[in-house]
């Protein structure tokens, strides 16, 4: 395995950073997650521009001429002979004394991990993910944004175990008001009467990219939308609901804690938009 | 420079970890800074119950028996000669595949850093530091609680850097109610009309040791305490404010934004609580 670090390609077991580094340190970095079908990245310049959004936000200077990356990626393809592929670009904030301050850290570091995709067994796709709501709440929107994809994963993580505590799939996150915002890696989305709901990102959510596609599938097929604020109760009154990632693409979900969802799964509308992204998913090949 | 990684003491050089480190990837980990004064480490086993308790939050194992802690930390300041020093215990999930199940993480990676004590120049002792109310909440108790002592810093640093871009020393946080908490690294203390105020632990702040032992000093003179809710109005009509750390002790504050504090720098308050936290210290050496 062939890991890019700072400026080069090295072994994995030489892909090491120093305990200096502020991304180590305080988690003090950002990072995207891509996917390659047969060698062609998903959607490459929208996760290029979010990694950039993050970085922004967290006032980190992107160590990256923007029209490197694509060679970058392919080569960490290549190098590892991958072709339907998982890809993450990791940029910390880089080695420094100890403190807080980012200007304690002269330059950042990037790394690049390529994978081969690890799907989810087709089995869930078949018969959906089970969800329970757990009392972890999603970070609060003015605290640490979950617009920015940090290195600040221990919210999610402690909501994770909660949910696999209760032999759940995934945990469905509640922001403070008790709105629903998000599962721990994927975007939440569901049916009702004939329009697909959506939290909005108001509620305190990444907004993931597959979910943008699913949302754009969906007006092209004039199948209402709904961008808004819902509780738990609604959500288990949903016709359908499925969930979104990269990874994952659109996985449909079975059960929230002991509230059965909908009559069959896939439901008709969580099949249209899978079928639709399959359709599609050449646009959106880079 | 020695430091110490997962089971042995190593060269800063060769102090590295994987790229594949939860601490990295995700922040998930924990950890503790402690200061020796000439050799002895002051509240040493109050740390070690927070890494503790830290640990137990996440779900984490420790991976050294609590026995062992105090040779490995005395080792630490011995070889690299080290008599006033900041050290600084890191316990990160550890290595393991992609993903945020803690269970992909066999082994936990554990570090620690011993430096000489940097202290804060003289000069901010006498003439107090200067506050910003910052726009970035602190983290909601519900979603990653302050008392967790965590690698996620990220709500910290973008307090910190606002407070910088404010020309402030620190950035004083407030929760999602609106009510104090505390500063990026620090406690908050205040004395109105002869009694010492401070953030409860319910408003959502990490219950600092320093904190802790000002409270005991305070007790033991007579001192009134309130452990309460603040606004930041209330904070700008205090008497005297200072902030408590492991590394600053005692920070008298001369400003809150554009509101001068109190008519002398430190106050008599503060500067009593100086001189018997300077007084005590033997008491809390080990």
């Amino acid at each position: 395995m062939w890991i890019y670090v700072n400026d080069r390609f090295v072994r994995k077991e030489e892909a090491r950073i120093s305990v200096f580094d502020h991304g180590f340190l305080y988690g003090d970095g950002i990072y995207e997650t891509l996917r390659a079908y047969k060698g062609r990245i998903f959607m490459l310049r929208h996760h290029l521009a979010r990694l950039r959004r993050s970085a922004g936000l967290i006032g980190l200077d992107m160590p990256i001429a923007e029209s490197d990356w694509p060679a970058l990626l392919q080569e960490t393809l290549e190098r590892n002979a991958l072709s339907d592929a998982y890809l993450r670009i990791t940029i910390s904030r880089g080695e420094g004394a100890i403190g807080l301050d980012p200007r304690l850290c002269p330059r950042p570091t990037v790394v690049i991990i390529g994978l081969p995709l690890q799907s989810y067994p087709p089995q869930l796709f078949q018969d959906g993910v089970s969800l329970t709501v757990v009392s972890v709440r999603r970070n609060l929107t003015s605290a640490l944004s979950p617009q920015i994809k940090s290195l600040n994963f221990l919210n999610n993580i402690l909501a994770k175990q909660e949910a696999t505590q209760q032999g759940a799939f995934d945990g469905v996150m509640l922001n403070h008001q008790g709105h629903v915002t998000e599962c721990t890696t994927s975007n939440i989305l569901f049916a009702k009467d004939q329009c697909l709901c959506t939290p909005s990102v108001e509620c305190g959510i990444l907004d993931g990219i597959t979910r943008e596609i699913v949302l754009l599938m969906a007006k092209e097929d004039k199948l209402p939308i709904d961008e808004g604020c819902y509780t738990t109760e609604m959500l288990q009154h949903a016709d359908e609901i499925f969930l979104t990632n990269t990874t994952m693409e659109i996985m449909p979900v079975r059960r929230i804690d002991t509230q059965r969802i909908g009559q069959e799964i896939p439901g008709p509308i969580t099949r249209r938009l899978q079928e639709l992204f399959r359709l599609n998913l050449p646009r959106f090949l880079e």
